[in-house]
């Protein structure tokens, strides 16, 4: 299959204040994004792919000033390089979406944003607070998943294009889409939430608690006004992005790429600060790529958007059956055996609240060994199922 | 059942220096200990309780001084008060050790120590280097298993004990267990490894890595020498302790008991660095009341030692069975349902190896909720099964 080519970021400054769950209005608000495809004539053919907590606007194709690395790695699956990249930035869905492929760009016209909080080029706090002039920093106000939605909402308004034949994303992306339908329902035909929840459960919520409390913790945030002090949180982040990562796999992927291998000679070396085993090294390596290319209060926000998504809380007063009934988007969800941060169950509970509604569900989970990784791994078997249901779509 | 009442910790100074796997010798090493019953006239009724990574000597009965917090803290168990302590430290175990229970006080001596390397009695990095006149830090030896086991033995010694007639412990305890039996096959009747390994899995390797990781990586480790600085990475040491207290529970302990619960009202108040959730307070509070009563190196020398521990690696050439082909003594598994940082595949692996070698060895599995914390939470239901198991040994 082919690539969608190069591709570059653009950006779109919304005209109007963005209103927040937490009751704050933020303007200016400016999105980075990419788009794949050609929109239609009568403009419904258009695809919202919504990314992850550490990803990007960069979903496929060939960055033309490539990051300082490939975007893959900003979800733990960076030791599996791109095709023919040379070294350049391939998108981290490229698999995904492109020419044939599940997101099919001869059909659809794809577009990806980095959401709002972020620091690959959408307001976040690390952009400038136009109040103080300097970054927001932890004076950027709390955002939600909810809040997520509605900048995309406002950005395809200033594109022009008010329906979406298809929301996707995984994990994070999948709370994305899923949000879009409830929000917008008239608005969404089909919703694609993959290796996604209505709710993080606790043990979820506790490893996010983690990762940002090693942030916080970490004395170079100071208080989270780090920008231009030459100091960064990067010995926390590093932990909380092992944290992540060690939740994006599963204990069988990681016996199988690591096993108990040293990392040099036949036994260990009898040090508490070397990286003896390989898993070990490359824990540090993960560690240590993230914090070059992320912002540490980026990371604390997305977090805390995800942990606090809670759909039924949100939308049905503490039921998820209440919180669907608006929906009117087809939804299928996809769910991954192995997938223990993101596990099927909570697709499965997605699904019977729909079926009990009576809307149209489909839920496919794929037994596959890598985790939560897999949104991103198990392309392959993601296609064909992804594609029937669009094709079903059409009809 | 009656408890074995109030104890005090006891310390005895090796005569001699420990030799390490390392290479090096250790001296003066001091141990602190602590004994539940009457030692026979024979000498032949001693038990050996070996404690986990954060535990300490006092294994049983009501403190005489007791510390800061009871030392079932130690193993995340804390929110579980002992009945009529009064405030005072109920030993980690003491629903295992006593007149009547699991290791019978009425009819064996038991003998609990602190592990070498450790940070409440016996000789560990915040002991006094005699070569330099103050506490190693960083430069104490990295220690393994068979060292604590060999620390144990010279400690046994002194005391006359010759033979164990049960060495027993939970975690890195069944660890020791193991390798007494190892290391010192004519010397022990019988071991009763708990929620234990023949070597931890490359998940918990990873975990045990992030935790150490979080503590070299607080300025405050200072390169482990922070004692009398009036600093100690206590940043880095709370992150860690949340990081193994989430491994030690189970996703369906974390769920039953606290859900998605917010701490105060009924919506989120947008912070990213308040607790919010239950979870998330819960959390912070097994950091804080950890870090007030444990030496961070201890952590960091503790976990790189149960990382190492690899009975094949160390004893069979790769070959578990060759490991244990010396293994005179019965073996007494036990493991836990939900236990996923030390499964019960593991505590079967052995079995399996024992089993192939011709040995006498049983494998209990019990289904219980509560994860790894079951060898200290479940205890009720570990005793008859023991209790049986010493019973056999006796005829």
């Amino acid at each position: 299959m082919t690539q969608v080519g190069t591709v570059e970021t653009q950006y779109l400054d919304l005209p109007t204040p963005v209103r927040l769950d937490c009751g704050r209005e933020l303007h200016p608000v400016r999105v980075a994004y990419e788009t794949y495809g050609m929109l239609s004539p009568r403009r419904d053919n258009v695809i919202l792919v919504c990314h992850a907590l550490s990803g990007d606007a960069h979903a496929a194709g060939v960055a033309l000033m490539p990051p300082t690395e490939s975007t893959r790695d900003g979800f733990g699956a960076d030791d599996r390089d791109g095709p023919g990249t040379g070294g350049k930035a391939l998108g981290w869905w490229d698999g995904m979406i492109g020419p044939g492929k599940a997101f099919d760009t001869d059909r659809y016209f794809v577009i990806s944003t980095n959401l709002l909080g972020g620091c690959r080029g959408t307001t976040g706090p690390s952009s400038l607070d136009p109040a103080t002039g300097r970054p927001y920093g932890a004076d950027f106000p709390v955002i939600t998943v909810a809040d997520m939605v509605r900048t995309e909402r406002a950005f395809l308004d200033e594109l022009g294009i008010e329906r979406l034949a298809v929301v996707a994303g995984g994990s994070l992306g999948g709370m994305q889409a899923l949000e879009w339908a409830v929000l917008y329902p008239d608005q969404v035909d089909a919703i694609v939430p993959i290796a996604s929840t209505h709710a993080l459960h606790p043990q979820g919520m506790a490893w996010n608690a983690i990762a940002r409390e090693s942030i916080l913790r970490d004395p170079a945030w100071q208080g989270g006004q780090y920008y231009g002090t030459g100091a960064a949180p990067s010995a926390g982040m590093g932990v909380a992005r092992m944290v992540g990562h060690v939740t994006y796999l599963s204990a069988q992927a990681l016996d199988g790429k690591f096993g108990r291998r040293l990392q040099e000679g036949d036994d260990v070396r009898y040090s508490i600060t070397d990286a003896e085993f390989q898993v070990e090294s490359y824990l540090r390596h993960q560690a240590d790529s993230f914090v070059r290319r992320f912002d540490a209060n980026t990371y604390l926000y997305t977090s805390r958007a995800l942990t606090y998504f809670d759909l039924a809380r949100q939308h049905g007063g503490g039921s998820l059956t209440k919180a669907l009934a608006g929906v009117s988007a087809r939804t299928l969800l996809i769910a991954f055996s192995s997938d223990w941060l993101y596990p099927p169950s909570a697709s499965r509970e997605i699904a019977d609240a729909l079926r009990e509604l009576g809307k149209p569900v489909e839920l496919e989970v794929i037994d596959a060994p890598y985790g939560h990784d897999c949104f991103l791994l198990e392309e392959a078997r993601q296609i064909p199922i992804i594609r029937r249901f669009l094709a079903d779509e059409a009809r």
